[in-house]
Protein backbone atom coordinates (compact mmCIF):
# COMPACT_ATOMS: atom_id res chain seq x y z
CA UNK A 1 0.00 0.00 0.00
CA UNK A 2 0.99 4.05 -0.75
CA UNK A 3 -1.35 6.54 0.87
CA UNK A 4 -0.58 10.13 0.35
CA UNK A 5 -3.20 12.44 1.62
CA UNK A 6 -4.37 15.84 0.04
CA UNK A 7 -6.38 18.10 2.10
CA UNK A 8 -9.93 19.66 1.22
CA UNK A 9 -9.76 22.82 -0.53
CA UNK A 10 -11.31 26.16 0.66
CA UNK A 11 -14.64 27.41 -0.75
CA UNK A 12 -14.46 31.23 -0.72
CA UNK A 13 -18.10 32.26 -1.98
CA UNK A 14 -20.38 30.73 -4.32
CA UNK A 15 -22.90 32.28 -7.26
CA UNK A 16 -26.12 31.30 -8.67
CA UNK A 17 -25.20 30.09 -12.29
CA UNK A 18 -27.74 29.72 -15.43
CA UNK A 19 -30.72 27.38 -14.60
CA UNK A 20 -30.52 24.23 -16.98
CA UNK A 21 -34.41 22.77 -16.96
CA UNK A 22 -33.75 19.40 -15.15
CA UNK A 23 -30.70 21.09 -13.32
CA UNK A 24 -29.45 24.04 -11.35
CA UNK A 25 -25.96 25.55 -11.84
CA UNK A 26 -23.52 27.50 -9.70
CA UNK A 27 -20.37 28.67 -9.52
CA UNK A 28 -17.71 28.03 -6.55
CA UNK A 29 -14.82 30.13 -5.80
CA UNK A 30 -12.17 27.86 -4.82
CA UNK A 31 -8.59 27.73 -3.29
CA UNK A 32 -6.14 24.99 -4.10
CA UNK A 33 -4.53 24.20 -0.71
CA UNK A 34 -1.06 23.28 -2.35
CA UNK A 35 -0.19 26.40 -3.91
CA UNK A 36 -3.00 29.16 -2.98
CA UNK A 37 -4.32 29.30 -5.80
CA UNK A 38 -8.15 30.55 -6.73
CA UNK A 39 -10.10 30.04 -9.66
CA UNK A 40 -13.74 29.32 -10.36
CA UNK A 41 -15.57 25.56 -10.45
CA UNK A 42 -19.01 24.84 -11.88
CA UNK A 43 -21.26 22.76 -10.06
CA UNK A 44 -24.70 20.82 -12.01
CA UNK A 45 -27.56 20.60 -8.91
CA UNK A 46 -29.48 18.37 -9.65
CA UNK A 47 -31.95 16.26 -6.75
CA UNK A 48 -30.40 12.10 -6.32
CA UNK A 49 -30.82 9.72 -9.09
CA UNK A 50 -32.32 5.70 -8.76
CA UNK A 51 -31.23 3.24 -10.87
CA UNK A 52 -33.08 -0.37 -10.53
CA UNK A 53 -32.26 -3.36 -11.20
CA UNK A 54 -35.53 -5.73 -10.97
CA UNK A 55 -35.52 -9.66 -12.10
CA UNK A 56 -38.38 -11.77 -12.73
CA UNK A 57 -39.45 -15.15 -11.15
CA UNK A 58 -37.78 -16.79 -14.19
CA UNK A 59 -34.78 -14.32 -13.50
CA UNK A 60 -34.80 -12.46 -16.76
CA UNK A 61 -34.14 -8.89 -16.71
CA UNK A 62 -36.41 -5.80 -16.68
CA UNK A 63 -35.19 -3.39 -18.75
CA UNK A 64 -36.37 -0.11 -20.62
CA UNK A 65 -35.79 1.30 -24.03
CA UNK A 66 -35.79 5.17 -24.64
CA UNK A 67 -34.24 7.74 -26.76
CA UNK A 68 -31.77 9.83 -25.01
CA UNK A 69 -31.08 13.67 -25.82
CA UNK A 70 -28.01 14.34 -24.65
CA UNK A 71 -26.34 11.04 -27.12
CA UNK A 72 -29.43 11.48 -29.52
CA UNK A 73 -29.14 7.44 -29.71
CA UNK A 74 -31.90 4.71 -28.68
CA UNK A 75 -30.26 3.11 -25.33
CA UNK A 76 -31.65 0.06 -23.59
CA UNK A 77 -31.35 0.50 -19.77
CA UNK A 78 -32.63 -0.48 -16.59
CA UNK A 79 -35.13 1.50 -15.28
CA UNK A 80 -34.65 5.03 -13.69
CA UNK A 81 -35.32 8.05 -12.20
CA UNK A 82 -35.14 11.22 -10.30
CA UNK A 83 -36.19 11.33 -6.47
CA UNK A 84 -38.85 13.24 -5.89
CA UNK A 85 -39.30 16.06 -3.11
CA UNK A 86 -40.06 14.14 0.21
CA UNK A 87 -39.53 11.04 -1.14
CA UNK A 88 -36.95 8.30 -0.33
CA UNK A 89 -35.13 6.40 -3.00
CA UNK A 90 -36.84 3.16 -2.07
CA UNK A 91 -40.15 4.96 -3.06
CA UNK A 92 -38.59 6.48 -6.08
CA UNK A 93 -37.08 3.17 -7.29
CA UNK A 94 -41.16 1.47 -6.39
CA UNK A 95 -42.49 4.46 -8.02
CA UNK A 96 -40.09 4.35 -11.70
CA UNK A 97 -40.15 0.99 -12.02
CA UNK A 98 -44.38 0.67 -11.74
CA UNK A 99 -44.09 4.06 -13.92
CA UNK A 100 -41.86 2.76 -16.95
CA UNK A 101 -42.79 -1.09 -16.77
CA UNK A 102 -45.84 -1.51 -14.65
CA UNK A 103 -43.58 -4.13 -12.54
CA UNK A 104 -43.76 -4.11 -8.70
CA UNK A 105 -42.15 -6.56 -6.19
CA UNK A 106 -42.27 -6.97 -2.60
CA UNK A 107 -38.43 -8.04 -2.25
CA UNK A 108 -36.19 -5.25 -2.33
CA UNK A 109 -32.93 -4.61 -1.79
CA UNK A 110 -30.11 -1.52 -1.68
CA UNK A 111 -26.95 -2.00 -4.01
CA UNK A 112 -24.63 0.72 -3.53
CA UNK A 113 -25.11 4.58 -3.55
CA UNK A 114 -22.46 5.90 -5.40
CA UNK A 115 -21.61 9.66 -6.37
CA UNK A 116 -22.92 10.06 -10.38
CA UNK A 117 -19.73 12.44 -11.15
CA UNK A 118 -18.22 14.35 -7.99
CA UNK A 119 -16.21 16.49 -10.63
CA UNK A 120 -19.07 18.78 -10.92
CA UNK A 121 -22.25 16.96 -10.24
CA UNK A 122 -23.47 17.18 -6.60
CA UNK A 123 -25.88 14.29 -6.51
CA UNK A 124 -25.83 10.92 -5.84
CA UNK A 125 -27.64 7.87 -7.83
CA UNK A 126 -28.58 4.89 -5.79
CA UNK A 127 -28.90 1.09 -6.55
CA UNK A 128 -32.09 -0.83 -5.84
CA UNK A 129 -32.85 -4.71 -6.73
CA UNK A 130 -35.94 -5.97 -6.76
CA UNK A 131 -36.22 -9.62 -7.32
CA UNK A 132 -39.62 -11.92 -8.32
CA UNK A 133 -40.94 -8.61 -10.13
CA UNK A 134 -44.52 -9.52 -12.10
CA UNK A 135 -45.95 -6.87 -14.13
CA UNK A 136 -48.99 -5.79 -12.38
CA UNK A 137 -50.27 -2.95 -14.40
CA UNK A 138 -49.74 -1.02 -17.55
CA UNK A 139 -47.38 1.35 -18.04
CA UNK A 140 -47.75 5.03 -17.09
CA UNK A 141 -45.84 7.20 -18.94
CA UNK A 142 -45.51 11.06 -18.55
CA UNK A 143 -46.14 13.05 -22.15
CA UNK A 144 -42.56 13.72 -22.30
CA UNK A 145 -41.43 10.27 -22.73
CA UNK A 146 -41.75 6.85 -24.65
CA UNK A 147 -40.63 3.73 -23.21
CA UNK A 148 -40.46 0.32 -24.71
CA UNK A 149 -40.22 -2.72 -21.82
CA UNK A 150 -37.47 -5.33 -22.34
CA UNK A 151 -37.16 -8.44 -20.61
CA UNK A 152 -33.91 -10.20 -21.11
CA UNK A 153 -32.21 -13.27 -20.05
CA UNK A 154 -28.65 -13.08 -18.68
CA UNK A 155 -27.53 -14.17 -21.64
CA UNK A 156 -29.20 -12.41 -23.83
CA UNK A 157 -28.55 -9.33 -21.76
CA UNK A 158 -24.27 -10.02 -22.58
CA UNK A 159 -25.25 -9.87 -26.10
CA UNK A 160 -27.10 -6.41 -25.73
CA UNK A 161 -24.15 -5.28 -24.46
CA UNK A 162 -21.77 -7.10 -26.79
CA UNK A 163 -23.86 -5.05 -29.99
CA UNK A 164 -23.68 -2.08 -28.26
CA UNK A 165 -27.49 -1.61 -27.15
CA UNK A 166 -26.23 -0.78 -23.89
CA UNK A 167 -23.77 1.85 -22.86
CA UNK A 168 -25.58 4.38 -19.98
CA UNK A 169 -22.72 3.77 -17.22
CA UNK A 170 -25.15 4.01 -14.35
CA UNK A 171 -27.28 1.11 -15.99
CA UNK A 172 -24.42 -0.84 -16.10
CA UNK A 173 -22.49 -0.22 -12.76
CA UNK A 174 -25.85 -0.83 -11.20
CA UNK A 175 -25.62 -4.28 -13.04
CA UNK A 176 -22.48 -4.94 -11.97
CA UNK A 177 -23.48 -5.19 -8.75
CA UNK A 178 -25.90 -8.44 -9.64
CA UNK A 179 -23.53 -9.79 -12.29
CA UNK A 180 -20.11 -10.26 -12.73
CA UNK A 181 -20.07 -7.50 -15.86
CA UNK A 182 -15.27 -9.23 -16.29
CA UNK A 183 -16.92 -11.04 -19.54
CA UNK A 184 -18.20 -9.64 -23.13
CA UNK A 185 -16.97 -6.37 -25.44
CA UNK A 186 -17.88 -3.26 -24.55
CA UNK A 187 -16.45 -1.77 -27.72
CA UNK B 1 -37.26 -12.49 -24.11
CA UNK B 2 -39.82 -9.36 -24.28
CA UNK B 3 -38.66 -6.77 -26.76
CA UNK B 4 -40.44 -3.95 -27.20
CA UNK B 5 -38.80 -1.22 -29.89
CA UNK B 6 -38.99 2.84 -29.75
CA UNK B 7 -38.85 5.60 -32.40
CA UNK B 8 -35.83 8.01 -32.30
CA UNK B 9 -37.73 11.46 -31.55
CA UNK B 10 -37.32 14.42 -34.19
CA UNK B 11 -35.12 17.41 -33.58
CA UNK B 12 -36.98 20.29 -34.66
CA UNK B 13 -34.05 23.18 -33.65
CA UNK B 14 -31.32 23.37 -31.34
CA UNK B 15 -30.11 26.85 -29.71
CA UNK B 16 -26.91 27.58 -27.69
CA UNK B 17 -27.09 27.24 -24.00
CA UNK B 18 -24.87 29.08 -21.47
CA UNK B 19 -21.19 28.46 -21.39
CA UNK B 20 -20.31 26.25 -17.94
CA UNK B 21 -16.61 26.48 -17.80
CA UNK B 22 -15.14 23.29 -18.35
CA UNK B 23 -19.08 22.36 -20.83
CA UNK B 24 -21.08 24.10 -23.16
CA UNK B 25 -24.74 23.64 -23.23
CA UNK B 26 -27.72 23.25 -26.26
CA UNK B 27 -31.33 22.95 -25.69
CA UNK B 28 -32.77 20.74 -28.53
CA UNK B 29 -36.23 21.19 -29.56
CA UNK B 30 -37.76 17.98 -29.50
CA UNK B 31 -40.65 15.86 -30.38
CA UNK B 32 -42.41 12.69 -29.14
CA UNK B 33 -42.58 10.48 -31.63
CA UNK B 34 -45.56 8.38 -29.35
CA UNK B 35 -47.96 11.71 -29.55
CA UNK B 36 -46.14 14.57 -31.08
CA UNK B 37 -45.65 16.81 -27.89
CA UNK B 38 -42.65 19.08 -28.53
CA UNK B 39 -40.38 20.16 -25.34
CA UNK B 40 -36.98 21.43 -25.17
CA UNK B 41 -34.13 18.96 -23.56
CA UNK B 42 -31.18 20.79 -22.15
CA UNK B 43 -27.41 18.60 -23.58
CA UNK B 44 -24.67 19.04 -21.75
CA UNK B 45 -21.80 18.98 -24.52
CA UNK B 46 -18.02 18.05 -23.73
CA UNK B 47 -15.18 16.24 -24.68
CA UNK B 48 -14.83 12.67 -24.15
CA UNK B 49 -13.39 11.61 -21.07
CA UNK B 50 -10.75 8.46 -20.68
CA UNK B 51 -10.46 6.26 -17.14
CA UNK B 52 -7.80 4.22 -16.59
CA UNK B 53 -7.03 1.32 -14.20
CA UNK B 54 -3.27 0.75 -14.47
CA UNK B 55 -1.91 -2.05 -12.34
CA UNK B 56 1.64 -2.69 -11.21
CA UNK B 57 3.42 -5.46 -11.46
CA UNK B 58 2.78 -6.63 -8.10
CA UNK B 59 -1.05 -6.64 -9.15
CA UNK B 60 -1.01 -3.30 -7.57
CA UNK B 61 -3.70 -0.54 -8.04
CA UNK B 62 -2.74 2.89 -8.71
CA UNK B 63 -5.12 5.56 -7.90
CA UNK B 64 -5.63 9.08 -6.97
CA UNK B 65 -7.60 10.47 -4.55
CA UNK B 66 -8.46 14.67 -5.06
CA UNK B 67 -11.05 16.98 -3.62
CA UNK B 68 -14.08 17.58 -6.04
CA UNK B 69 -16.01 20.23 -6.76
CA UNK B 70 -18.93 18.85 -7.68
CA UNK B 71 -19.52 17.14 -3.96
CA UNK B 72 -17.39 19.18 -1.97
CA UNK B 73 -15.39 16.31 -0.64
CA UNK B 74 -12.08 14.09 -1.05
CA UNK B 75 -12.33 11.29 -3.39
CA UNK B 76 -10.57 8.12 -4.21
CA UNK B 77 -10.70 7.49 -8.16
CA UNK B 78 -8.71 6.13 -10.98
CA UNK B 79 -6.84 8.24 -12.85
CA UNK B 80 -8.98 10.10 -15.56
CA UNK B 81 -8.89 13.11 -17.77
CA UNK B 82 -10.66 14.57 -20.60
CA UNK B 83 -9.55 14.21 -24.49
CA UNK B 84 -7.75 16.73 -25.60
CA UNK B 85 -8.24 17.77 -29.35
CA UNK B 86 -6.67 15.77 -32.14
CA UNK B 87 -5.81 12.99 -28.73
CA UNK B 88 -6.74 9.65 -29.72
CA UNK B 89 -8.32 7.98 -25.99
CA UNK B 90 -5.07 6.40 -25.64
CA UNK B 91 -3.16 8.79 -25.98
CA UNK B 92 -5.26 10.81 -23.33
CA UNK B 93 -4.78 7.55 -20.96
CA UNK B 94 -0.89 7.46 -21.76
CA UNK B 95 -0.83 10.96 -20.49
CA UNK B 96 -3.20 11.82 -17.78
CA UNK B 97 -1.59 8.13 -16.10
CA UNK B 98 1.73 10.15 -16.38
CA UNK B 99 0.58 13.55 -15.49
CA UNK B 100 -1.46 12.33 -12.34
CA UNK B 101 0.20 9.83 -11.02
CA UNK B 102 3.98 9.35 -12.93
CA UNK B 103 3.18 6.32 -13.71
CA UNK B 104 3.57 4.39 -17.47
CA UNK B 105 3.31 1.21 -18.87
CA UNK B 106 4.25 -0.84 -22.49
CA UNK B 107 0.75 -2.43 -22.12
CA UNK B 108 -2.76 -0.87 -22.36
CA UNK B 109 -5.93 -2.89 -23.44
CA UNK B 110 -8.94 -0.90 -24.26
CA UNK B 111 -11.64 -2.27 -21.87
CA UNK B 112 -14.78 -0.84 -23.16
CA UNK B 113 -16.45 2.89 -24.03
CA UNK B 114 -19.79 4.10 -22.52
CA UNK B 115 -21.97 7.08 -22.05
CA UNK B 116 -21.33 9.02 -19.46
CA UNK B 117 -25.00 10.28 -19.04
CA UNK B 118 -26.71 9.58 -22.61
CA UNK B 119 -29.95 11.17 -20.67
CA UNK B 120 -28.34 14.59 -20.87
CA UNK B 121 -24.79 14.20 -21.86
CA UNK B 122 -23.10 14.07 -25.44
CA UNK B 123 -19.74 12.28 -24.71
CA UNK B 124 -18.25 9.02 -23.93
CA UNK B 125 -16.20 7.78 -21.35
CA UNK B 126 -13.29 5.44 -22.42
CA UNK B 127 -11.76 2.73 -20.29
CA UNK B 128 -8.06 1.56 -21.02
CA UNK B 129 -6.40 -1.38 -18.51
CA UNK B 130 -2.79 -0.34 -18.58
CA UNK B 131 -0.61 -3.78 -17.10
CA UNK B 132 2.98 -3.84 -15.90
CA UNK B 133 2.88 0.00 -14.98
CA UNK B 134 6.10 1.72 -13.13
CA UNK B 135 6.60 5.00 -11.70
CA UNK B 136 8.53 6.31 -14.21
CA UNK B 137 9.26 10.07 -13.51
CA UNK B 138 7.83 12.58 -10.99
CA UNK B 139 3.87 13.92 -11.38
CA UNK B 140 3.19 16.68 -13.26
CA UNK B 141 0.39 18.57 -11.76
CA UNK B 142 -2.00 21.63 -13.11
CA UNK B 143 -1.32 24.99 -10.93
CA UNK B 144 -5.57 23.60 -10.63
CA UNK B 145 -4.78 20.25 -9.62
CA UNK B 146 -4.05 18.93 -5.93
CA UNK B 147 -3.65 14.95 -6.39
CA UNK B 148 -2.45 11.87 -4.66
CA UNK B 149 -0.93 9.03 -5.56
CA UNK B 150 -2.70 5.67 -3.90
CA UNK B 151 -1.45 2.10 -4.90
CA UNK B 152 -3.90 -0.38 -2.89
CA UNK B 153 -4.02 -4.14 -3.65
CA UNK B 154 -7.23 -6.06 -4.32
CA UNK B 155 -8.45 -6.78 -1.02
CA UNK B 156 -7.12 -2.87 0.00
CA UNK B 157 -9.24 -1.73 -2.67
CA UNK B 158 -12.30 -3.85 -1.69
CA UNK B 159 -11.72 -2.21 2.40
CA UNK B 160 -11.52 1.14 0.47
CA UNK B 161 -15.18 0.89 -1.35
CA UNK B 162 -16.77 -0.01 1.55
CA UNK B 163 -15.43 2.49 3.71
CA UNK B 164 -17.03 4.63 1.09
CA UNK B 165 -13.71 6.34 0.21
CA UNK B 166 -14.50 5.48 -3.52
CA UNK B 167 -17.60 6.78 -4.45
CA UNK B 168 -17.08 7.84 -8.48
CA UNK B 169 -19.49 5.97 -10.83
CA UNK B 170 -17.29 6.02 -13.32
CA UNK B 171 -14.38 4.86 -11.44
CA UNK B 172 -16.27 1.82 -10.51
CA UNK B 173 -17.02 0.94 -14.02
CA UNK B 174 -13.98 1.01 -14.82
CA UNK B 175 -12.87 -1.29 -12.08
CA UNK B 176 -15.61 -3.57 -12.69
CA UNK B 177 -14.17 -4.47 -15.94
CA UNK B 178 -11.39 -5.43 -14.16
CA UNK B 179 -12.71 -7.15 -10.93
CA UNK B 180 -15.95 -8.90 -10.18
CA UNK B 181 -17.42 -6.00 -8.18
CA UNK B 182 -20.23 -7.95 -6.91
CA UNK B 183 -19.24 -8.67 -3.25
CA UNK B 184 -18.75 -5.76 -0.65
CA UNK B 185 -20.71 -3.31 0.67
CA UNK B 186 -21.22 0.16 -1.82
CA UNK B 187 -23.27 2.00 1.17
Amino acid sequence: MRRERIKPWKTLGSETGPGLKLFGSRFDHVENPRNGMRMEAVVIESEDWVNIVALTPAREIVLVEQYRFGTGKVSLEVPAGVVDPGESPLETARRELLEETGYSSDNWKPIGRVESNPAFMNNACHFWLATDAVQSSAQSLDEGEDIAIVELTREELAGAIERGEMRNSLSLLALARVFDMRDGDWG
